[in-house]
């Protein structure tokens, strides 16, 4: 499974990239500029030598959705639409792991303000914007804090919820995701359900902001997810 | 201090009561007709006898509001207006905590799916509406299930989000709220914050069908709150 992390060169993309390179999985960090992305991942490669002999790649994004078999996209609400521009022509069929927010930030407002976007997620944009391109797109990493990400290799204390329209592309996020320390996948059904997902996210930042931390998260209880 | 539960003949209203019950506050429990209230008091009196000698009361809602000190609103959103009408004029300088939370039964669709209110959470409808009685509004109780509420005695394994504009309100409504076993109440700040608190609702709501349970609830993680 070659995993392509698109907008990788980010915090939130390069921790992922981190954590499931060091859980073996095949990893290419795409960024705009090649260049960058070779920079960026040779100290990435350089930081996670102690944990593992497996190598990242970097790639500009192009490249990155075209080699590999399933895509995760780290970038802003801003850059989203314009990145998924750039790789559309070689996303046919694929996974896609969406992990965009909607941020008032994209709007110059508040980090732990929620957008409300149109359709009602910024996964369901992704999913309308490649509606031709039979691409399985699932909501996931939008509540997993980017510093729990980067705190490696300490176990990550969340739940990651996801959600899609595809059950078979849900089951492998879950198998690649729950690789990483302590992450608990849960399910919470279809792609329309993204927007319940992304309305945590400004919660757990303005909660990180107001009580001084960077690793705020939950854990769901109560249910018997097995 | 005497605390007024508006609508309080639900299973939502109830079990608030009865926790309070039970933790040595006086409560009145209001209904649309009195003598429906005294009814459902009677058997809930009975229900926590093992646990309390306390006893609550049944009234109007009216005359809960006017005799109380402090309000909790446990109605759907669709008789939340309806029923801030009825006691506007014995609500002056109170204390309100508002369980409301917009699901989208109220417009005939499903349980598990938010309804975008304006302005943007039911908390502030309130608020609005009563912009001119000096009234404190916090959000709380609107993540902790029914089911949890009424399985006395108990703990509730859950966090309880509140939010609100006045500081001094939500540091009384956390006294009260944390005398329920286990209960942690965390500030999450200004009462726009409301709608973040209230989108967790449906998403809970969503998983205990999805997962064949009761009981969903979260606890925060990766933030020292004390």
């Amino acid at each position: 499974m070659l995993i392509g992390i698109i907008g990788g060169t980010g915090s939130q993309g390069l921790g992922i990239a981190k954590r499931l390179a060091i859980a073996d999985f095949d990893v290419i960090v795409g960024s705009r500029k090649e260049e960058k992305a070779v920079r960026v991942v040779e100290e990435a490669n350089s930081d996670i030598s102690e944990y593992t002999s497996n190598k990242m790649v970097g790639k500009a994004n192009e490249d990155a959705a075209r080699d590999a078999d399933l895509l995760i996209l780290t970038v802003p609400l801003e850059a989203q639409i314009a990145t998924l521009k750039t790789i559309k022509e070689f996303v046919k069929g694929k996974i896609i792991l969406d992990a965009t927010v909607p941020l008032e930030t994209a709007i110059g407002g508040n980090v732990s303000n929620l957008l409300h976007v149109n359709p009602g997620s910024a996964a369901e944009r992704t999913a309308k914007f490649l509606a031709n391109e039979d691409v399985k797109v699932v909501s996931a990493f939008c509540n997993i804090s980017n510093f729990h990400l980067a705190n490696i290799p300490e176990p990550i204390d969340c739940d990651c919820l996801i959600c899609g329209d595809d059950a078979e592309s849900k089951e492998i996020a879950s198998e690649i995701i729950e690789k990483i320390p302590d992450l608990r996948v849960v399910d919470i059904g279809k792609l329309e359900k993204a927007h319940l997902i992304e309305s945590i996210t400004p919660l757990l930042i303005g909660l990180n902001i107001k009580y001084k931390s960077h690793y705020g998260g939950f854990r769901l209880t109560g249910i018997d997810f097995e």
